[in-house]
């Protein structure tokens, strides 16, 4: 992912924004930041006094160290997701942020996407009026024995400290929290290495309950092909669908629940208009959040994610571990502390793989991003 | 419901069977039956030697009472769905068919439906593979609050047994068991008048686990407008999507585990050719399951859906509540007994409805047959 945000930045694709150094040891990876300054070590970067920011894309469980580094220093971050691998970790890095004009955001580049924006804009500006229910199947996140082979840590618990919920899906929750809040409850299945030879969880079908009453259903699969990504919505207003880049919304000339109530018949329903809503595009994604958080430290532009606002994907995907693991329904919020020492269990029955191969050519990792 | 099929049967749309005696006391009803003999009890109708067989189309705890006295009568009987309002009496219905030539038969007349005939060709004609995920969302169900005041006893435990896992979805649980067999454990989330003042169960959420592995969810509502019925299929050779009256194929060349197995590359997926299937209409439905009883009774013809299958969805409909009363995993096959002294509580608890208006003419009953 750091290779990606060092091109996208070296193309001149975000103004202002300039890439003058890199903690990076790998010399195949430096031999593609041409002009970029290496550091063998971040303290060391982080010291040197040529950068005022810092883009965290390592493994998982370094962007709370680095994090946590980086902002003592007195650098903005931008920490790619998740933003740590639990909550209590997340706790610690959000705790490090205490200066006031130091930026610190996530890299949550879905939310620059115009079908969410939609979404989040028929739901928040009151549009759809109550939501009693959604229902997200995001199962085209397909990846193959050789991806989960392709590092000795990948997938393991030691080494990411979680599947699909920490690796694919933290958008998809991060978009689910801010479209919908967070839930009361949640009451998550949990499979692990059901499709792949892997320790952590390739398979979740979670069950939410938010306050007011809407619940929700949250579906997660790396081991489907074609896969779908269907997102379903249930307002008094009526039902919207995204699914296959449009909008489909049934507005109901009549909110639900109002026309049941005042109904003399029994079998009649509220009449409902149909349409689509498609957009042209799905934003500027990674250089839209690029741009948003040069502008946030140069013109105090304000951040479309918060570092601090990293925490809510993260908190939806240990619960849905924990009440897995535990066979029970977690309640919001969750004790952080009561995840890590679960965690932590099962770091310490980790092992790495064995049958880890190299990444070959053949790889394009920008296949990897879902939508 | 019993005022259609005679409708159909009076009209002759069943060759070979005659509609002879009801057992009736409204006069309405009656009216609506010309020549045919009534009888204002079940036990005359039964010993009158007028008929040779009955349809038991009455409120459903009377399924299993009358089911039992004319089989014990020598009867052929088919029965309306549900067989009975829970699994002990089903198991007592199902006892009290011994003579094996005569016919018992259950009214799941979705089963004659080309669509779900085409979904059990696909699976279980071995074209899909092994079923990995089902996802059926079925909440085109709603219902008035004027439909729940119709009848004191309607939506009670005392006087329905159940809210619409009895009542509106014994048809997609006979089908969701038809086509995927029977789950091994069942969790759900039933919510009870979440949208309706009634007592039972008006909105479910499903998790399911089968033999093999697979998971499923099953949703419905009758809360929802213009809710879903959409059933999506995940199997090895790839996804299956019945809505809106088309089944659309996503046919993967390489069934998908064995793709994520042999792939050389990390972010690759087995190559998918779409098709779409649509079928000329939904089939003869209830028409269809008298004439097949007919001709089981007549010609020895093998039935489309025998008694003792009715057990199946009750046992889904019986599990999906006594989990969420338990708040816990049922595990199938479930014990008649214990679900029976819950519902025995709730019964005792049960109060009839105060609000109770009686049916209008508006009311048009056919509205009422969800697909």
């Amino acid at each position: 992912m750091g290779r990606a945000h060092a091109a996208n930045i070296l193309a001149g694709k975000v103004p202002r924004l300039q890439l003058v150094a890199a903690a990076e040891s790998d010399p195949v990876k430096l031999a593609s930041l041409p002009g970029v300054r290496a550091f063998s070590s971040f303290d060391e970067m982080a010291a040197s006094g040529l950068i005022d920011a810092v883009l965290i894309a390592t493994p998982h469980f370094q962007h709370t160290s680095l994090g946590i580094q980086a902002l003592k220093a007195g650098l903005h971050v931008l920490v790619e997701k998740p933003i740590s691998v639990h909550k209590a970790d997340a706790e610690r890095l959000i705790a490090a942020h205490t200066r006031p004009n130091q930026v610190f955001a996530a890299m949550f580049n879905q939310r620059t996407d115009p079908y969410y924006i939609r979404l989040h804009e028929l739901i928040h500006g009151g549009e759809l009026g109550e939501v009693r229910r959604m229902n997200w199947i995001i199962t085209n996140w397909f990846r193959t024995e050789h991806y989960y082979a392709s590092g000795s840590w990948r997938a393991t618990w030691a080494g990411e400290g979680g599947g699909i919920l920490l690796n694919q899906c933290p958008h998809n929750l991060d978009l689910l929290q801010w479209l919908f809040g967070m839930p009361l409850r949640v009451r998550a299945f949990c499979r692990f290495g059901q499709y792949h030879d892997i320790e952590v969880e390739d398979d979740v079908t979670a069950y939410l309950e938010f306050p007011g009453g809407a619940t929700g259903v949250f579906i997660a699969s790396t081991g489907e092909s074609p896969g779908s990504n269907r997102l379903e919505i249930t307002a008094e207003r009526g039902r919207v669908v995204l699914e296959n880049d449009k909008i489909a919304y049934s507005r109901n000339d009549i909110p639900m629940s109002e026309f049941s109530r005042k109904s003399e018949t029994s079998f009649s329903q509220p009449a409902a208009t149909e349409s689509l809503l498609v957009e042209s595009n799905h934003g500027p994604q990674h250089i839209g959040v690029l741009k948003n958080f040069t502008d946030a430290i140069l013109d105090g532009t304000p951040l479309l994610v918060a570092g601090a606002e990293g925490i809510r994907s993260l908190e939806l995907a240990n619960a849905m571990l924990l009440s897995t693991w535990t066979d029970s329904t977690v309640e919001l919020p969750l004790d952080g502390k009561i995840y890590e020492k679960w965690l932590e269990g099962k770091i310490a029955g980790s092992k790495p793989k064995t049958r880890a191969k190299t990444f070959t050519s053949n790889d394009d990792f920008a296949k990897s991003f879902g939508r």
